[in-house]
């Protein structure tokens, strides 16, 4: 039986029956995390990382899928890493999930340079810390560049992939100029990203890209992904992946 | 009268009763050429660079929109150069566009530094030469980077815009890195960019972007232009869009 704190509460993932321990009031996982594991293509045997995992919603979803050998997530606050550490046991992948206390910016350091053959990251979106006065830490922490900037996250990345290895994230479109400069400067080539509308006439709210550490320029951009249909039900795509995912 | 050469052929713009001289068999405007113009913002008085302006499709459908009060299109070749300035002349536009001969790589020292609110381009697409022995030069110089590359382009763009002033160009989306990171890099901050899908569900077939000589970083993507429906009919944002112009 699972242990709850009181401001605790257990969510059902509507994955092999997974569930994940998150903060009542707190962030909790969104279509962010979900999308981005829908993006990222892990394969047999690979060993992941994910950068700033929080609640480890991101490697739990990716294990569920099947692939990858083993995932290990870094994250910097005690109480997401007691969460994370929780939710592991409680879905029973203690041998595939390692979740490990620290500093996104000491990642290459603390874990090992050319070890990973996958980072994957949902870092925080938004520069500066203005106007969150109201906010608790943690929240500001997951949405704001307050501890990690995107430049950390690109230059870690890099040290700790493997030649060839691949890099997926998740932000926001607003900030792709900054994204593409950073991971060619960091040597992490962008080679596929999607855009993801709520609905087709809308502007995208979301960007997934991935990148390969030492590869050749060529950027494939997919069909843009919309989430609603005009009438606000799902389209068949998300429909369709939902389905794959039960 | 118009005098027509005996390998050249004379089309309609289907605006305003503009025509243009282009050669039979050899680089006509296309969609690219149409979107561009319908993507690049002209206001009332400002002067406009098109870098390369090939048979001056661009300043025409430019001046038929309206706005913009002068229009100077560089163009290299001289064969080319000939026919834009009879479509100029055909269409009575003398006294808004002038065709300049001239190299891209020297624009900035052509034409003068801080010069034009607003420069459009649409540039050569590929790298290189790679098996193109069964095509005539003009067409080459159109389509590969046989004269000139795209970091040509974003450095004379750079110094012939004046401060906060707008650069517009039509590319493949596969090249989107290098050209996010070359703008930044000449200082043409990416502001506005729109995805072009022939239908929904395939990938982009263009990229439509505007950037900002001296702007702060922050890009707003559009939604995706799709041209036809699923049935091969027109979308209803291209067909409204014709009938505009009309």
């Amino acid at each position: 039986m699972i242990e709850l704190k009181k401001d605790e509460r257990l969510d059902d993932l509507q994955r092999k029956g997974y569930r994940i321990i998150q903060k009542k009031g707190g962030f909790c996982f969104g279509m962010d995390a979900v999308l981005l594991s829908a993006f990222a293509q892990i394969r047999e045997g690979e060993e992941v990382l994910d950068l700033g995992t929080g609640t480890g919603i991101i490697p739990i979803l990716l294990a569920g899928r099947g692939k990858g050998e083993r995932f290990v997530g870094l994250e910097i606050q005690e109480d997401s890493v007691d969460m994370a550490q929780r939710s592991v046991c409680y879905n029973g992948l203690e041998n595939r999930i390692t979740i490990e206390q620290g500093d996104i910016k000491e990642a290459s350091f603390l874990l090992g340079k050319d070890r990973f053959s996958v980072v994957v990251t949902n870092p925080p979106y938004m520069i500066g810390n203005h106007g969150l006065t109201n906010e608790g830490k943690a929240l500001q922490i997951a949405r704001h560049e307050t501890l990690c900037t995107l430049e950390d996250i690109l230059r870690e990345s890099s040290k700790v992939l493997k030649q060839k290895g691949r890099f997926y994230m998740v932000h926001r479109p607003f900030r792709l100029p900054e994204i593409m400069c950073r991971m060619t400067e960091y040597g992490i080539e962008p080679k596929r990203m999607r855009l993801v509308h709520g609905r087709m006439e809308k502007e995208p709210s979301l960007l997934l890209i991935e990148g390969c550490k030492g590869g050749r320029p060529r950027l494939k951009i997919e069909p843009p992904l919309i989430i609603y249909e005009a009438d606000g039900s799902y389209t068949k795509e998300v429909l369709r992946w939902y389905e794959e995912e039960a």
